[in-house]
């Protein structure tokens, strides 16, 4: 998506060969009407998916999968969280991700209810890097006997391999700007989509 | 705000005489339709303070603050992010804040580029209790020369002393529905607004 690569290239902090921080507008400040923008071409991506609800990520991932939500007709949004439970009893279905950014693992999980059998999930998400987040989404969500119609991110890091990991089980993959490299703090796109 | 009492009163889990939880719609599965006509609200009654820019806190704050900052004109939103920043050269603005829930503190902080001088910043959370994260978010904004022009909570609960706190500060503070007292796992709620 040629607006978000530019504003990418115009606003994004390479920090180094694998971290582009991007808070002006998605991750720490959000641009309420550009994840609207971004939500309509998500919404064209994943027409055919027709989901019952959106599932995310706490924490960056929230703004636009709200903004989906609504493209789809104000859908619910579920988010995966992180971290120790506050109640120890709660009923949830947990699944371990990596994050490489952080260099620690976290159990995402969500409490049991709020995905049921059958539904038609599409995943939402800020970044898709190494695609460990992701994986663990998928697997909450089919340990519900929900079905994953398909990941959405807005800026995918191609080489961090995390599309390979979603395809393989069988998940469709969609991302708004792809980057394909970053040489000498330049990043280089490559064409987005699926 | 008559609606949402009664969707408290219908879903919400009263955990304990401090914890109501209304995972269903507010914090974990979000009603995007539900959020939107909370923030028509919360429009209404922050219209004087013309507000530039929304803050809130991650996580559950998030999705009420964007439909807030929509019904602005689409203005930025801000969060205060909690825990240990990934880059530890970070410039930010940091201010220290109890979870009564958690029974731990936290630094919250911002990016100091997301905070300007002269700024008027409406703070709007999920919930006010003990009124520490609301504390600690209008001390990163005065800490920035901005100014807090309002803080809005969804839900507040009303013994738990936050407003106090913030009015002594000279803040002021609007809930869409307040809890008054939970007696024998049974909500009450008194007049909202101001």
């Amino acid at each position: 998506m040629k607006a978000l690569e530019e504003r990418i290239l115009r606003e994004g902090k390479v920090e180094n060969d694998s971290l582009i921080r991007v808070d002006g507008f998605l991750n720490q400040q959000v641009d309420i009407a550009f994840m609207d923008e971004l939500a309509k071409e998500f919404r064209r991506l994943f027409a055919d998916a027709a989901p019952d609800k959106i599932m995310t990520a706490e924490v960056s991932g929230i703004p636009i999968a709200c903004s989906v939500a609504r493209e789809f007709g104000s859908i619910p949004v579920v988010f995966a969280r992180k971290g120790v439970p506050v109640m120890e009893d709660e009923q949830v279905y947990g699944s371990p991700a990596k994050s490489f950014t952080k260099g620690t693992y976290a159990t995402m999980r969500v409490g049991k209810g709020f995905i049921k059998p059958g539904e038609k999930v599409l995943i939402i998400d800020d970044f898709l890097a190494h695609g460990e987040a992701g994986l663990a989404m998928c697997d909450l969500i089919r340990q519900a006997g929900a079905e994953v119609v398909g990941f959405g991110a807005v800026i995918e890091k191609q080489q961090q391999g995390g599309r390979l990991k979603l395809r393989t089980i069988g998940v469709d993959v969609c991302s708004l700007a792809i980057v394909k490299d970053i040489k000498d703090g330049r990043i280089e796109f490559t064409e987005s989509g699926r």
